[in-house]
């Protein structure tokens, strides 16, 4: 991350917001460290103390960049404060094992290239910290890497906001919200801002029109201001901005007309976060425990990075752990149901399935999903299996394939922000280990 | 907590260190919002975003002081950077219920006055967070309020001591750490300090001789730099003090001879977690895990506080949940065995239970342990039934009663730091339960 040159050391208490940035999904300047990526996480803040080169703080400007990212992903309670998910006090339920040793050799051929290689190979190439493969509902693929093992935590990063949606549409199946109300008149604080003219929908579809620049190189870009905002560190007694994700989100103004493209924008979730815990009364981290986490029967509690006035950030907050987020991927794949029980409400589901609009989605370029479209905060190939994602910035996704009743996660920590960089060696991969299951 | 007097606005960062100074088991001085302690904790925080005079941030003075902290006890997570305690990922092991609904009206006579009061009154008047009683192992009574609930953690504060004094003997009767080593020998880093000359006895039982001043009206303490050492807030530029646990023990000077006299100060137990970690190559949170949260089967991870290179405090960083602190206390009944498992060496729990050196105690002057002493981290009552205790400021304790086989675990938040506030509302309560139990 190098904005280093933007800040002077007395600015120091800005730098954590470093990780609410990376969470967002944006790009990030590459930086010499990265050249190291392939550093052992096993070798930062190890031994007592740690050797000083091997330390990282949250004051340290690149803790969220290059090689240090590789430990950063499964440590964010380490580094900032955090809300609990509580997964309850029940036993987990229990994820059936068929382990397919044949899966390691699939092979597949990366985008832009003609050369082979393995969905081991791919493991590695991509920084992967952990992978799990469901197929029928049972675990036939597992392995750990790098920070994570099976009772960690990790980074979801915008992987987040797909929960997000998921909890919207609940609301709105179950009629306790109105995808066509206005934000403004859901929370009256949001009728000056760009939002209070936008539906539930265009929030949730991020086809709202705002005046929000994630320009990096800017100083004055509003992503810096929304970083500021959004932290939960002690401000310098001359702050005089916005102390918390919601003053921030009044203050968004439009540029243009609502419902016209789709433009990635974390600040949508934020808000979308806002609108549900207006109507439920309740954070999202509560209301995932209660609608997720709990009838699951998840093996953790999760947690999500909060501001300083304790918001959850519904844009990229959650750790959480590998089996937790299949359970999840298996809850989608079937319709709501999990172990025999409708746990969300399969019109829930199927309004996530359907996919949004290809034609908004065209617009916002992005080179690896040509056909795509972004519906409640999930990404669809519309591919021939009707394959959606979750996915989050570097590497991160929960990725469902219903024709081949197969649900893949995957934690990463590839030194690329955008999954432009893992996507090649990704996306190919999960068709081919689709294709193997299907045979 | 009432030093903004001493810090400009320009200090905020290390306004947040309040919370590990409360920990330490400091005494603090009673500010005005304390008038107004019965506020109840749902009040705080509550609502999106809560009224702005209902928030909590980690910048705030008082977040550890008056009303607020009956809200800040049950989210140390929410304020600040904490390491996770996993509870590993098996079911948790039951604990059986035999409530007896007469326990409640259990009177007695609380210490310097001639009014009885009953053990549910005291409830209240201790400002009990969450209360349980074991009688035989199983559970005779619970109860919770404020802001905890059965699936909450709670700070331990000073509690936390007695479980490093619990590994700190494990490891003894294991023959895997001497007790008569030199901390110097065990540290190499320690020997210009203090700590150098004295045994790991010696800091297990706080007689060590220390110049160091907890003396809050001294701006110049060294209570303030061993909190500025341990914040894990950023640091502003110009700061060129120690800035971590280890950094700063290496600076404590020794005031005399070691031996001669018991003297509670916090720094013994985070050179003795030092100690720990490096014999055994495992963070103290990783040891708990592995030694006693995962073996007795607890329902909830915990966490504890941590400096800024990831250091757990082991001098007061604990947040658990109450019935995992009962199966702890349990264990310690049980002589290291629970559910037929021998978890903890017995010849650990006979350490403890001995007790330490009365003579070297009364110099302290606990006006409420008027017979005590302090043994590995255990606070001892010397009184008919061999009584034993983990104590924390503001009312937190885990009372072992061998003779009445009964274990009493209280989370708290009295408005008053030292226990001399509740002691005289509680110690004899236990006694009376314990009569009670016993009949």
């Amino acid at each position: 991350m190098n904005h280093k040159t933007k800040h002077s050391l007395s600015q120091r208490w800005l730098i954590p917001v470093c990780a609410s940035l990376a969470l967002h999904g944006l790009a990030q300047a590459e930086t010499p460290a990265q050249a190291n990526a392939d550093q052992p996480s096993s070798q930062w803040m190890t031994g007592f103390p740690p050797a000083p080169e091997r330390i990282i703080r949250n004051s340290d400007a690149d803790f969220f960049a290059g090689e240090k990212l590789r430990w950063t992903v499964c440590h964010m309670q380490e580094l900032l404060p955090t809300k609990i998910l509580h997964r309850g006090l029940k036993p987990a339920v229990n994820l059936d094992y068929q382990l397919d040793a044949d899966l390691a050799s699939v092979s597949f051929t990366p985008t832009g290239t003609q050369d082979s290689m393995t969905w081991e190979q791919a493991f590695t190439v991509n920084k992967t910290d952990g992978v799990i493969v469901l197929h029928k509902g049972k675990i036939v693929y597992e392995r750990y890497d790098g920070c994570l093992d099976e009772q960690g935590l990790h980074a979801s990063m915008s992987m987040t906001k797909s929960l997000i949606g998921l909890l919207a549409e609940t609301l709105i199946a179950e009629g306790q919200l109105d995808e066509n109300a206005l934000a403004g008149d859901l929370v009256p604080e949001l009728k000056g801002s760009a939002f209070g003219s936008a539906t539930v929908r265009q929030i949730m579809n991020m086809t709202t029109s705002l005046k929000y620049s994630e320009d990096y190189s800017d100083p004055e870009a509003d992503v810096w201001k929304y970083s500021q905002a959004a932290s939960s560190m002690p401000k310098p007694g001359d702050y005089k901005g916005p102390r918390s994700y919601f003053e921030y989100l009044q203050t968004v103004q439009a540029e243009g007309e609502h419902g016209k493209a789709f433009a990635y924008k974390t600040i949508n979730t934020d808000t979308l976060g806002w609108i549900i815990s207006r109507n439920t009364g309740k954070s999202v981290t509560e209301l995932l425990s209660e609608r997720i986490w709990q009838p699951i029967g998840a093996e953790q509690s999760a947690n999500f990075t909060i501001d300083s006035i304790g918001t959850p950030f519904a844009g990229g907050g959650l750790s959480a752990g590998l089996r937790d987020l299949a359970r999840i991927g298996q809850l989608m794949l079937n319709d709501g149901k999990l172990n025999g029980e409708q746990i969300v409400p399969a019109a829930a589901i199927k309004n996530i399935r359907r996919g949004g609009d290809p034609k908004l989605f065209t617009k916002a370029g992005y080179s690896s999903m040509p056909n795509g479209s972004y519906q409640s905060m999930w990404w669809h190939f519309h591919n021939a299996n009707q394959a959606y994602a979750a996915r989050g910035v570097h590497g991160q996704t929960i990725y469902i394939d219903p024709s081949a009743e197969m649900v893949i996660v995957r934690f990463a920590s590839h030194p690329q922000a955008a999954n432009a960089g893992s996507d090649p060696t990704s996306l190919p991969a999960y068709q081919a280990v689709a294709d193997y299951l299907m045979k």
